[in-house]
């Protein structure tokens, strides 16, 4: 009989002891007090007014580089309306968020996997692949805690990663959802910090970012910084989609970080993700010794390889059948993945998550028998 | 030098002392208390479930038929995404919502205008195309207080378009954001209520309805019903899109309507704008005599023919220096409309409606002189 009371590592979302909702209340309340008519009427494309002047001082660009949008999926795909035609030759990462892969794949862009490491992509396998020819016009990358790998891209390849970009003339999507959920090292700078806008074709970069992982998902603000240019193009196709995004969520999230909220929000996400992953990476070692991951800095996920003649696709259902969710790392990838899972910890209190580990161990004995 | 004081009839929006900014405080504060799980988390692509059952209920369907979105354009979007490829014959009324137009020729639709009289569509102009051997995938209807037009569909002309439907097998698209804005005369059945959606091919109605006009724009919630499989499609695409649209929002409203200020909010909303028509129709009479119009039982537009000899661009410019903003016909139609004008009348008070068409009138004076 399947096991009922279930933990779930498979969906990288905030468990809601850590989002502040009585925040929230306040910050909703306020938004309406402070901004009426602005907070009820239509608004335009880019996004409530506040929330983007916030975000343009946060990244220290115009606003006219800021579209605030419903999630930053929303901002990926407003992005790749505008730059993926089929055929398009686009790198992603190998592995990579799953939602991305579909999205880019349903446009029929042609996509030129490249391998992460520990510090990230492998910036030489990229450069090989610009030197056979391919010419990207756009190379997706989360460079913060990547999801699914939970890695980081060094600043040395950061750096790489520009100049290849200049040489080469594709533009960087910077995919950066989990940018202030660092719990220990040192923050890095992104590239978005290290591109000028304002050089029409130099401004190289697009970032996007995302309240869902320092606030909560349901109020669904994403945001995009990029050229003012193909700012521009994308609000005249949002505002031809839906008018305006949702100026009450936006002016909610606004007044939440105004109070100070959000800072205080985050504080609470890093401390209790810290203690989720220290306590994932202990079990792992305690319940399954043989497999390997690399213990994130940040973010919600951890990758774990569970070593060769592992299937797991056999091990999620075997899981799912113990009481624990797990996500199979063939779902990140074009090709291969099949000893590899998802762990996403940002949901699990610490106290579940040896119990969850064990669980898993114990599937992974039985497809192995 | 341009009047400064302006006096706005362009946009189809209400104006805030119709907004019950109040009763949405405390029904942000209802949602978050109430359900702060589902109302901070990502939610599914259907939108927020109590919000889907309550709009369900509303039509009497199953809530397999509803899908709740981030405004009712981005429903129009999503559907027009589903049915209308290159080439695709779709039915549009002349005149008809700039935007919708928009949508269809973004979409490269092959668009056959059909009259709008004073009950609604020409029905007959329309089987002459049928029978003429144009085969719509669409047929786009705004059933109430049309926008541009203000006119209403007949009960009769319900009836025969969904027979038309039947015989030349194609889907009615009804929407109907002013439904519930009737401020005089009798509700007349939507033409969802006449089709059985459990039918397959003959469930011929797509619906779409919106929040925007009842509580307020700010809150971007729409929704569109329809047949299951047709609603299962484009929830697939939007979560693709956005994964979820709005859950804060969309509890929030649905708390507005749990508790009652909907209905308030309506009959607030319905008592200012029959104010405002009576007194721009008196107005209308008296300073533009020659002017000819339907005068709207609901909605928020009236449509106003200046008469032959008239050039709705010229008035339209005039106006603006004069301190009015209206709409010129033109952009609701593809071809004609030059003598008319759109004048919605939702975001100006009564006291100031007469000193807008003043203003209005000698703007026409001028543009003739």
């Amino acid at each position: 009989m399947p096991n009922t009371d279930v933990i779930s590592f498979s969906r990288g979302a905030p468990s809601l002891d850590i989002v502040d909702t009585e925040g929230l209340k306040a910050a909703a309340v306020a938004a309406l007090d402070a901004d009426p008519a602005r907070v009820t009427g239509y608004g335009t494309s880019v996004g409530y007014p506040l929330l983007r002047e916030w975000i343009a001082a946060k990244h220290n660009v115009a606003i006219e580089n800021v579209l605030v949008t419903n999630g930053s999926m929303q901002a990926d795909a407003f992005l790749f309306d505008e730059l993926v035609a089929p055929g398009s030759p686009v790198i992603v990462e190998r592995p990579t968020y799953d939602r991305t892969l579909l999205g880019l794949r349903n446009r029929r862009g042609e996509l030129h996997p490249v391998t992460i490491q520990a510090d990230g992509l492998n910036v030489d396998e990229l450069e090989g692949i610009l030197k056979g020819g391919v010419r990207p016009t756009l190379a997706h990358i989360i460079p913060n805690f990547q999801n699914p790998a939970g890695v980081t891209l060094s600043g040395d390849k950061r750096r790489r990663l520009l100049a290849l970009a200049d040489e080469y003339d594709f533009m960087i999507f910077e995919d950066d959802p989990y940018y202030d959920i660092r719990f220990r090292g040192e923050q890095l700078p992104t590239m978005l910090s290290q591109t000028d806008l304002s050089k029409g074709a130099s401004g190289r970069v697009a970032y996007a970012c995302s309240f869902s992982k320092t606030v909560c998902p349901g109020l669904r603000t994403g945001y995009l910084v990029g050229p003012a240019d193909l700012i521009k193009k994308i609000a005249t196709a949002a505002t031809n989609t839906y008018i305006a995004p949702n100026m009450f969520a936006q002016a909610t999230i606004y007044q939440f970080a105004a109070s100070g909220a959000l800072d205080k929000s985050i504080a609470t996400v890093k401390g209790a993700l810290e203690e989720r992953v220290d306590q994932l990476s202990a079990s792992l070692r305690a319940h399954l010794p043989g497999a390997e991951f690399v213990v994130p800095d940040g973010g919600y996920f951890l990758w774990v390889d569970l070593g060769e003649g592992v299937d797991c696709a056999k091990v999620a259902a075997a899981a799912a059948d113990e009481g624990v969710q797990v996500v199979k790392g063939t779902d990140f990838v074009i090709e291969g993945g099949e000893s590899c899972l998802r762990l996403a910890y940002s949901a699990v209190h610490a106290d579940r998550i040896d119990e969850g580990v064990r669980r898993l161990a114990k599937a992974v004995e039985a497809t192995r028998a």
